[in-house]
Order: C-alpha cells, then sequence, then structure tokens
C-alpha cells in the first residue's frame, strides 16, 4: 500500500524530462500522455485499494482475527478515547507454548538434557547420582521426580559456572545444530507463523513487543531478534545471579551457580515491572503460568487485550491444556478467561498455518 | 538537511500542472522556469551545506567534542571497518552527578529525608529512634552513621511498603513540587544541558540510549522520558523486592521492605546484562560507581567510547572529586581513565552551559 502512495503522490513528474518539442507535438504528446497517465492512476488506484494486504494472512477469518484486528485499529486511532500514545503500546508475550513449541518438553529442557550427556564423561560421578543418572539412561520423568532441587541441579551442571559469553556460544551452537524429536526441523523453525506475523503486525502499528518467559532469559537472547524481531533488550526471563569479575585483566559476568528470579506465575508481573516498568496494554500466554501476567495486563484502565493460546490441533501441533505436565491450562486459568472476554485462540480452527515448514490451509471444522 | 534533500529530489515536478500554453510561451516559459530552478537548487544547495546545525551547541570546541564526533561518525558510516549497525548501537549512562547534579546530597536523598519529616507525625517513635531523631533535627550525617543499615531503614520506612502505583504518585508530585536547595530550581532542570543534548545526538545516529544508575529505578521511570527523553524500560537502577498480590479484586505489585539489587560500582555490568543483555559501545559516568560499567564497555571488540564528567566548575556548577562524600571519583580511576584513552570531561572548560536555567558562555581558560 504505501509503494502505492508514494508513487501517486507525483505521478506526472517525469514528464518534464523530454527535450524541447514543437508546439503541436507539445500539446499531442501532453493528450496523449494526459490518457496513459488518467489511465494508469486509475488502475493504480483501483490496485492499491484492492491488493491492501491481510496483515494477518496465517490467520483464518473469524471473531479471534477480528477481535485482534479490532483492537490494534481501536487504539492507534487518534482523537478517540481508545488511543494509546505510541511509548504506551506496550505488548507482552509468553515464549514457551505461545511463540514456538514446547512439547514434548520445553526446548530448553531438551538443551539441558543434552548437556549433560556431551558433559557426562567429565564427570564419572554422574553414573550414579541423581537426577543425572536418570538423564544418562534416558528416564526423563526419573530425572525430575526430584523436583525443583532436581531441575536446579541440572541446570547449575550445565548453564551455570560459567561466563555469560559461554554460556551464549553454547546456546548458539545448539540453536543452530539441534533438531526438534517430532519434526525434524531446528528449534528455530518450532515457532508458530501466525504469533510471528502478530508480532510483525502490533511493530507496524508502534508497539513494542516484548517476550516474557519462564525460560532463562539468556537462552532466548541470542535468537530472538533474528526469529520474532524482539531484541535481547525486550527479553524478560528468569535468571540465575551473576557476578562482575576481572579474569586475567579481562572484564567477565559469572553465571553464579545460584538460583535468582524466576520470571513464572506471579513472576512474570514483577518481571515486568522490572524490565519495562510500563503494564502492558496487550498480554498473550498460553498456560497457568501466563494467569497474572494476563491479569496485571487486564487490571489497568482503557482498552486492554489479552490472549490465551489454546493448543486444539493434535495434527499439525498437539492438543493439550488441563492435564499436561508441560504447559498445563487448567479449566479455573480457561474459566476465567472467557468469563473475563479474554480471546482464547483456538488452534486448530483459528490458525491457517502453525509452523512454518507447514502448507497453510482453511479453517477445517 | 533531509528536508533539503527531499525538495532537491524533485525539483521541477510542479511545472507540468499548470494549462497548457501555446508553443512560444511553453519555450519562453520553459527557459524562465529553468533559470528560477537553477537558482533556486543553488540557493537550497549552499543553504543546506551552510546551515548543517551543530549536533552539540552546549559543548565548548576543542578534543572532548571532537572525540564524540569522530567516535559517533566513525561507528555510523557504512562500510567501514568500524561500522556498528544500529542495535548494537547501545549508549548508557550514569545519572546522578553524569545527568543532572547530585550536589549538595542525591536527589533522591532529600526527596526520602523529605517524606521522613512528611511522615513524623505517624511514627512519634521516630523522635528517639536511629536514623529518624537525626533526620527530624536536620542532621543528615548522623542519620548516615548508621550507614548501609541506617540508608536502608529511610528507604523501607519512606519507599517501601506500598504499591508501584502509590509510589509513582509521590514521586511524581515530589518531581513536580521540590526545589534544589541551592539553584531554586526543580530538580528536573537541574539537568546538565550538554548531556541531554548528548542523549539527543546519538539517539539521532541510531543509538538506544539508556540509564544505567546507582538510583532507584521507580524514583527515575517517572520523569526520564519527558527530561532525558529515555523511556521507562531504557532505565536501570537499584530495586527492592516486588511482589504481585490481589488485594480486593484489584491487581497490584507491591514494593516489600526487603533490599534487592544495588545497580552500582560491579552491580552495573550485572544492571546492563540483566536489563539490555548487550554490551555497550559507549558508556559515561563521573564517579568510582562507574568504573565497571566503564571497564565492561571498554572490554567489547571493535570501537568503544568511555567517558567521565569531571565536576571542575565551582562557580556554575560544584568542584568535587578525591574527597567528595557524595560521587567520589578518586585518583585511581581518573588516571586509570587518562591512561587507557577514556574522555575525561572537564566540566568548567569544555561546556559552554551547564544547566538549562543558565546562560551559556564560551570556554573561560
Amino acid at each position: 500500500m504505501s509503494e502505492c502512495v508514494l508513487f501517486l503522490e507525483n505521478p506526472t513528474s517525469t514528464v518534464v524530462e523530454h527535450p524541447m518539442p514543437s508546439a503541436s507535438s507539445v500539446q499531442r504528446s501532453r493528450s496523449a500522455w494526459s490518457l496513459v497517465l488518467c489511465a494508469l492512476m486509475l488502475l493504480l488506484f483501483t490496485g492499491c485499494a484492492s491488493v491492501k494486504p491481510d496483515p494477518l494472512p496465517s490467520w483464518n477469518e473469524g471473531s479471534t482475527k477480528q477481535a485482534i484486528i479490532a483492537f490494534v485499529a481501536k487504539v492507534t486511532t487518534p482523537g478517540t478515547p481508545a488511543f494509546v500514545p505510541l511509548p504506551e503500546r506496550i505488548a507482552t508475550f509468553d515464549n514457551d507454548g505461545t511463540l514456538w513449541a514446547e512439547q514434548p518438553f520445553y526446548s530448553q529442557g531438551l538443551f539441558i538434557l543434552e548437556r549433560v550427556k556431551v558433559l557426562a564423561p567429565q564427570h564419572p560421578e554422574w553414573r550414579t547420582k541423581e537426577p543425572f543418572a536418570s538423564v544418562l539412561k534416558g528416564d526423563v520423568k526419573g530425572a525430575l521426580a526430584g523436583g525443583d532441587k532436581a531441575i536446579f541441579e541440572l541446570v547449575a551442571a550445565t548453564s551455570m559456572g560459567m561466563s555469560t559469553a559461554e554460556f551464549d556460544a553454547l546456546v548458539r551452537d545448539w540453536i543452530a545444530t539441534a533438531r526438534h524429536p517430532r519434526f525434524n526441523e531446528p528449534y528455530t523453525a518450532m515457532v508458530y507463523t501466525p504469533m510471528v506475523e502478530l508480532l510483525a503486525y502490533l511493530r507496524a502499528n508502534g508497539f513494542k513487543t516484548f517476550i516474557v518467559s519462564g525460560g532463562g532469559m539468556a537462552f532466548m537472547r541470542p535468537w530472538t531478534e533474528k526469529v520474532y524481531g524482539v531484541p535481547p533488550e525486550q527479553v524478560v526471563g528468569s535468571s540465575g545471579k551473576t557476578q562482575f569479575e576481572i579474569l586475567g585483566g579481562v572484564p567477565v559476568i559469572m553465571r553464579l551457580a545460584d538460583p535468582g528470579f524466576i520470571d513464572d506465575g506471579p513472576g512474570k508481573p514483577v518481571g515486568i515491572e522490572t524490565h519495562i516498568g510500563r503494564r502492558p496494554i496487550l498480554a498473550f500466554g498460553n498456560s497457568d503460568g501466563d494467569l497474572q501476567m494476563l491479569q496485571w495486563t487486564a487490571g489497568g484502565s482503557g482498552a486492554r487485550f489479552m490472549g490465551i493460546v489454546h493448543h486444539t490441533d493434535a495434527v499439525r501441533e498437539w492438543a493439550y491444556d488441563t492435564d499436561a505436565s508441560v504447559g498445563k491450562l487448567s479449566p479455573a486459568t480457561l474459566d476465567q478467561a472467557r468469563a473475563r472476554g479474554w480471546t482464547v485462540v483456538d488452534m486448530k480452527r483459528d490458525w491457517a498455518v502453525v509452523f512454518p515448514f507447514q502448507a497453510p490451509q482453511a479453517a477445517h471444522r
């Protein structure tokens, strides 16, 4: 659309560039030019009107898509009561299960399990020490039976006690080479095309888009800019404690084996307040861990949009909610969402595409 | 400059809009137009070249100003080895003593002392309880004799145990009404004009400007956007712990009376890594508390700019460094800065203006 408008603004500007002609030929050529130009303008005008591109082509037509577009139109129309000035257009998105797949297990979990295997030769004691022993036997459930303590031990052994630069390099290497167990695609292709579109659509309308995830901040930042268009400084997540040190004259930031901030559940509004300092006007999540972020967003004054991605497509992705061990969405959360008029995205119904490597399809129910 | 260029791109575009003239008049008017246009273009061209505005008019000419402008030119010129892509143009600034005055005492300290006086009637026990008793007697030194513990008690009693919204309102009210004890100006006028210019100049060259201050994050965010053009999400500072709660159906974030993160000294690189996740290519500070931020910035690869504001102007501002109780800049830090080629701003020599309410003056030594 913008290119058409640009061209139409000055459609006749090239005419004067021709060498000086005779009087009649000027008149003839002018009439001819006028006709051509009129035809061209008409063509362009109708063309512009008819090709106005769909900002969300991967979303099927319906109430969900309409709700998103209506909200964006409402808050970006100056002079209306719901108008929101540019700096306040803050949108926050959960990552796992909202922007990319979280089944069969969180990607960061798979990264950690792989690191345990890679590091095992340097730790012969792991063969008999939990939770490592179970991981090395391929028994993830057994490893996680130790609860939060076991998870922290796995994180500490694989992701802490090194500099931020070293961890960054490990993540970059893994994300460039690892493949998803079901789809055999790189994890950066396991993103939801409609959500990537939504991020871009919001930014095109002056929103600043943030990720607010329970996942590790340092695990996301190396690739979110390329994959989602979200720069590191707009990625909020969980993080362990770090410490500035000068090692052999070189300043480094060390990742201490010390739990820090968990950006999940009630931690999400805290993370938002700490990192952004402004309440979002739009938030999207998919599980109980996003409830407080949605409540915090809903609690502000003025127009608000709260969205939940409901995983309903067992064929193209996964169908899960109440009983899921990863990404649990309990009936209480879903009931609250519906009662308060939040938008529940039915993945199967609302999305024409799920992953970028799949062919688009129309609504199929 | 850009408007001139825009106009010059298509200087003849209006010519064809006139009604159809006779052959000779076409020729005559074309020649006339050509002359007029040539003259106009020449005028515009030389005009553009000569009125190119000084981006840092409050900085006196000299090596400091030259160093800043040369650095910005270097990192923003595509195709050169020092070129830095837009997303990596991160600049971090200390606040107290770097962007605004910190004498006779940190502004936030003055805010806290005033809050103690306002709240005293509700706390009769403060009359005999330190550090409050000293504050109420006007003996700040006595109050601070209790060290970090006393400072935390003052912060907790005046700035914690309330919601983020309540604290925000207190700060907005104070910043709108309080006056500086020496200059009798609002604190938002106690900012350094040359540094505000520098922030704008960097942003005009594609930098993202951040504040990284030992001061309270929530104390700065309510006014930094208006005063510095730095939005809340680009303000990093110290913060206590907070907690999400739903009180009577309303979601709030409570400021707990619990110390959290101190964004000073070695905390500054940690704050930068946590909030930005990218190493700055330019950093500015003024005291020992900024040393590690400058070291962290200097430690990256490629072109870097490290700046220190040296308070040398007892007339227009204050002259202090080694022995200051607020904003101490020790000889070791200054020596390191000079040895490593960091830029030390001599406030008296380099700044034509200090505060916006003062008349400009040329270098006076």
